[in-house]
C-alpha cells in the first residue's frame, strides 16, 4: 500500500505563553501543511546549545499546549545535544534548549528528534486494514530500504501521510511527496 | 552475521597533482583508517558551489589516481548540487565543484554521494560465504531500519567493515563501531 511522504524539516511548537516572550506580532500564516488546521508560519526563531545555534527555525501553527523544538540526529551532534526519539508531545527525558525570538528568549526542556509516525482517521484506517499500532516503510532507489518502527497516529481530520524527518529522507534519497510502501 | 559499521564524513581523496596545486607541505597522517594505508590527514580543504561553501573537510590520504568529493544527501543540498550515488572512483556524471586549500583552487567533476558497501577480502568472502554482490544491512533500536543495496568491496588488505555516509547513520541512530547485521 502506497503513501505520501512527508518530511520535518526541524522546526518548533510554542505554547501561547512562551510565543508571547519570543514574539510582540501575531502569529501568521506562510503556508498551510497537509495536516488540516497545521501550518508553517512566517515567525522563525533561534535555537542555542551553549556555543552553538542554528537560525531561522521555522515555528509551526497554531500554538499548542507544549513548547517543543524537534531536530534531527545530525543538528543534535552540531548543537552537542543528545534528545531522545519521542512521540510528539512527549517530552520525558527531553533535552533543554534555549529558543531565541525577536522579541525575548526562553530556556525550556523541549527538544527531541520526533518518531516516525503515519497521520491517518480512524475511518480511513479501518477501510486500509490498518490494523496494527507499528508498521515498517519501503523505499525503493538505490539508496532505498526499510523504516523499522513507523507508528500510527490516529486523529480525527488526519491527512493521510507519512511522516518522517530530514535524516532518514535524506539517507533514502526520498523527498517531500514522494510515494513509499506501508509494508507488515 | 554480525559487521562492525564505519561512518563515512564528508571527505576528499586527491591525485599528487591536485595536492600540490592545492597544498605546499607534504600530506600528514592525522589518524590511520581500519583499512590498512588509508589515513584521515592533518590537511583540510573547503569545498564551495557558487555562493555556497564547507570548511574543514578532511583530506583523506594517501593520495589516489583520482580527484573525488565525497558528500552526504544533506551537504548537496545545502551545496546546491545533485551528486549521483556512486561507488568510488567511478565519477560519471559526477558533479562540479571547487576545492581550495592554502595555495591555490581547483574546480573538478569530482563530487559523489558514495553507495554502501563492505569491504572484505577474497579469503574472508569465502569464509563467510558472502557470495553476493549486493546485501542488506539491518539495525536495531527505534530508528533502525534496513539498508538496501550495500555492495561487496572485495580487494586484497581490507578490513572487514561497512561503510555508510552521515545520512545513513543519523537516520538510523548508529555510530562508528556499532555491530549491525548482514542479512540476504
Amino acid at each position: 500500500m502506497k503513501i505520501k511522504v512527508g518530511v520535518s524539516l526541524r522546526h518548533v511548537h510554542l505554547t501561547e505563553e512562551d510565543y508571547n516572550i519570543l514574539f510582540d506580532e501575531d502569529l501568521t500564516v506562510k503556508e498551510n501543511l497537509n495536516q488540516p488546521g497545521q501550518f508553517s508560519a512566517n515567525q522563525t526563531v533561534t535555537i542555542e546549545n551553549n556555543d552553538k545555534k542554528i537560525e531561522n527555525v521555522r515555528v509551526i501553527g497554531p500554538n499548542r499546549t507544549y513548547t517543543q523544538v524537534e531536530i534531527s540526529r545530525t543538528d543534535a551532534y552540531y548543537l552537542k545535544l543528545n534528545p531522545p526519539v519521542r512521540t510528539s508531545g512527549d517530552l520525558s527525558d527531553a533535552e533543554e534548549i534555549t529558543i531565541i525570538g525577536p522579541k525575548g528568549s526562553i530556556t525550556r526542556k523541549s527538544c527531541i528528534i520526533a518518531d516516525r509516525h503515519i497521520h491517518i482517521t480512524k475511518e480511513e484506517r479501518e477501510k486500509l486494514n490498518l490494523t496494527k499500532d507499528i508498521y515498517q516503510i519501503k523505499a525503493e532507489g538505490e539508496k532505498g530500504g526499510i523504516f523499522s518502527n513507523v507508528k500510527i497516529k490516529e486523529a480525527p481530520n488526519s491527512y493521510f501521510e507519512l511522516h518522517i524527518d530530514s535524516d532518514d529522507a535524506n539517507a533514502f534519497d526520498i523527498k517531500q511527496n514522494d510515494k513509499v510502501d506501508i509494508i507488515e
